[in-house]
């Protein structure tokens, strides 16, 4: 957040969506929620984001104010006829599991990704978490990219892996969790997987594990990040997506890929989830003050100096 | 592991077990367990370990020699009429969950922590994972203590609270997991819990979260380190002992309680533990070069060096 460097475009694919959730806490309806809309707002800390996404007729100006509001360029949300997309999904007590009440694809359903104009020579990448055959249209539209970064889930490890192996070999950076990251390797140690993951093309693997941090697999280095301690949590939705959006947001300001701007990218992506996970929807990251995330940010790594 | 300072005495008062477990890497029958077992030899590398226990008559000289070649002092240890505590249990295939499938408690059911003239001016005391009431005696017994640590579980929160508060008013150190630190304190987060519990006592809750790593909670202070990420474990059992044995065993070298050596204890406690779940039974922190465990350490840190 040297406000020396100017900020750099970061193209990032994903959903754009309403979430209604009930936690412990408390409860949101028809919130702004979606890989995109959280990446973004994290990444505008950082860097000028350019979102492509789909809503539907019912996306009010107001929730697109506020991804604009924060810097965030829209003109790759494409409106369409129809309904937005709307996840609905209930806590348990312990915020470590949830059930999904309700996932209405609705326009969503029918995205097919296109990369305006504007945004095919942008040399920052990151690809929500979407079907892998959409992830590598994505990456057949864009032109001359410097780094890529990628989200998934178990579905798409489940249902599309042959795609989502042909992606892994076109990407720096994979971002998943240490129970998918098992998963995707066959393997039962988070060590072992993310050795056979960037075997199959990452050269980056960053295992979230949740409430425990993270750790960075690269060539002759592993970095680890603990999360932020919150003795509050609300609700847990979109933490992953924040990470990946702060991670990606501070790479994109150049630097290149050493030690210390791996490390300053995974504290950034930790603390911008630490502030997502303390209210419902985007509400935690919107309009935060710089020195409000460096003072967090600081309080982070003391943990860690010794 | 400064071969200029002198080690010093670390009283260890817990278990002396034969352990029969199986995990899928295989099985081992009969083999030395206990939490003093494993605290003890892991703190023979720094401390010159004293060990309270009881075992039975089928508590072979060999056995005991393992601890005694380690350089620990069993002249605490009591042979009593009947069979040495036998615990017998088995791993899932991932290694977090275990059935236990027998507890013979046999000589331990009548254990009375009787602590030896020569060990009654020991300065630093760990009191391993028994019932809170023999705890609470061994303190009785002790002079001039320097530093106390204390283990517990699940078992004693549930159904010995009232003692196990006592023992934590009067003791320096507890080492906890996170799912029992979250009971013990009735909170929902490992920082409000551990905020909670050191109102009930302890200056310092170190909260042990597995293979994700450990926090030390201390007056304005907060120190994390992570674990040692490890391709292959083959018995989880005793890591927890161990690790308290690596750290208070660090302690008693002297130095004070500054955030350096805080800090040092947690990283000599974390990599004695990686060592641990190598290997069935104790076999893997016993007869480790100096060079060795040191090298691990330094690849521990190096994680979080940026």
């Amino acid at each position: 957040m040297n406000t020396k460097q100017k900020a750099q475009p970061l193209l990032i694919v994903g959903s754009v969506a309403f979430d209604s959730v009930e936690t412990p806490q408390g409860r949101a309806d028809m919130a702004l929620g979606g890989s995109a809309s959280y990446a973004s707002i994290a990444a505008s800390y950082f860097a000028k984001p350019q979102v492509v996404g789909v809503v539907g007729e019912d996306f009010g100006t107001h929730h697109m104010a506020r991804l604009s509001d924060h810097g965030v360029d829209v003109r790759g949300i494409e409106s369409m006829p129809g309904k937005t997309f709307h996840w609905r999904g209930r806590y348990h007590e312990d915020l470590n599991n949830r059930d999904t009440l309700e996932t209405a694809l609705n326009v969503f359903q029918h995205f097919k990704p296109a990369i305006p104009d504007a945004y095919r020579d942008t040399r920052y990448v990151m690809l929500g978490n979407i079907d892998p055959v959409l992830q590598l249209s994505v990456l057949d539209q864009t032109r001359g990219v410097t780094l890529t970064g990628m989200d998934t889930m178990n579905f798409w490890i489940d249902t599309a892996r042959d795609a989502l192996l042909e992606v892994l070999k076109r990407v720096d950076v994979l971002f998943i969790n240490d129970e998918e990251a098992m998963q995707l390797a066959d393997e039962w140690t988070v060590l072992a997987s993310a050795e056979a993951i960037r075997r199959m093309g990452p050269k980056y693997v960053v295992v979230k594990r949740g409430e425990y941090g993270s750790v960075l697999f690269g060539p002759d280095l592993t970095l680890f990040v603990p999360a932020v301690l919150l003795s509050h949590v609300v609700d847990p939705t979109g933490a992953g997506d924040t990470f990946a959006g702060g991670f990606m947001g501070q790479l994109s300001r150049g630097g290149g890929l050493t030690r210390e701007n791996l490390a300053g990218a995974l504290a950034w992506g930790t603390v911008m989830a630490s502030f997502t996970v303390e209210a419902f929807s985007v509400d935690g990251i919107c309009n935060l003050q710089h020195s409000v995330i460096d003072s967090r940010r600081r309080q982070l790594l003391d943990m860690v100096r010794y």
